[in-house]
């Protein structure tokens, strides 16, 4: 990799719900083949911030009461016991190995995309970014709907990392990049995406 | 008052911006008058709890590097010296006599309405309220914004509190209290409010 690498400022990288619950072996709730995704989505952090991208960290952190929950969700808050990524909680924090610097920016949602009830847009459009780059957690659900909010909000590129984005299973991942990259988005490997000049 | 007051859990009291950024003497960007109506505001917050109402408070909590703020404002955060209501700072908590209590909810937003960019209006329809009841500062900017929106979402009931709201000066104040009374705003006293059965 070029040491000397141009700063590029209007690329963010989204870094989607890389946190405890959805990770650890221990979480009822976690996805399975998450974790086998970490050593990536910290490399692409890393190259992210090399190349001079803002770093965004998109997590959900929930009312501990569970108020402010999907609907479908609601019964893990109901019992009192689960409670997954709930706000202040140690499984609402960043899996080890991902650390939120001060440069960086994070975003809270409590629905799958990361556009969705949040200020993320407004904080984009501030610093001008036009091109995404999305990695984490899962394919399906928050990272394809945060990829078609993006392009429906005309961002001029849009790219998934392939191999640090995840599903529970190989099948529902490469349905959903196969889906994603028919609206033209972008689905390097990240050794590719090392590689590639944004 | 009576003290068999019956639950209402489809009315919100939100309290806006009681931050002390924009209420205490030395904050440069105090607001005038706004220390005024603290007494009232914590007199509508528990009233409210006494009626079983959800108390949300709604903040502004700004990125310390100022990347989130609005554009007008960001001249403040460049000069690296006041960054009022910087998340975590002293000048972004409640002021003294307004705790936020674990059952109540809260709302970080960085635009005028509580509606902006915010879950706000993801929460309210979850938890069925119907009702809205306003009180905090400023009137024009945020207490307008947050009850323009509110009464385009169709609440059925949307409620300013009249000596519980401030602006810089009486003109505007009750200037702006007009214009919400003619799109169908209640805009009683506290007093009439805590005598009122909503």
């Amino acid at each position: 990799m070029a040491a000397n690498r141009t700063c590029n400022t209007s690329t963010a990288l989204l870094v989607i719900d890389m946190q405890n619950d959805f990770l650890l072996e221990d979480s009822a709730i976690r996805l399975d083949g998450g974790l086998a995704i970490v050593p990536n989505v910290i490399k692409a952090v890393e190259d992210a911030r090399r190349r001079g991208f803002v770093v965004v960290w998109v997590v959900r952190e929930y009312d501990p009461l569970g108020r402010d929950v999907e609907l479908f969700r609601r019964p893990f808050y109901a019992n009192g016991n689960l409670k997954p990524t709930s706000k202040g909680s140690k499984g609402a924090e960043m899996v080890d190995g991902l650390v939120i610097k001060p440069e960086d920016y994070k975003v809270v949602k409590t629905r799958f995309s990361a556009f969705f009830d949040t200020n993320l847009q407004s904080f984009l459009q501030g610093a001008e970014i036009d091109n995404l780059v999305v990695v984490g957690i899962q394919t399906p659900n928050c990272i394809r709907q945060t990829v078609f909010d993006a392009v429906a909000l005309d961002y001029k590129s849009v790219t998934v990392i392939v191999d640090a984005t995840a599903a529970a299973t190989p099948d529902v991942h490469a349905a959903n990049i196969y889906d994603m990259k028919n609206v033209g988005v972008a689905a390097p490997t990240l050794e590719e995406w090392c590689a590639s000049s944004n």
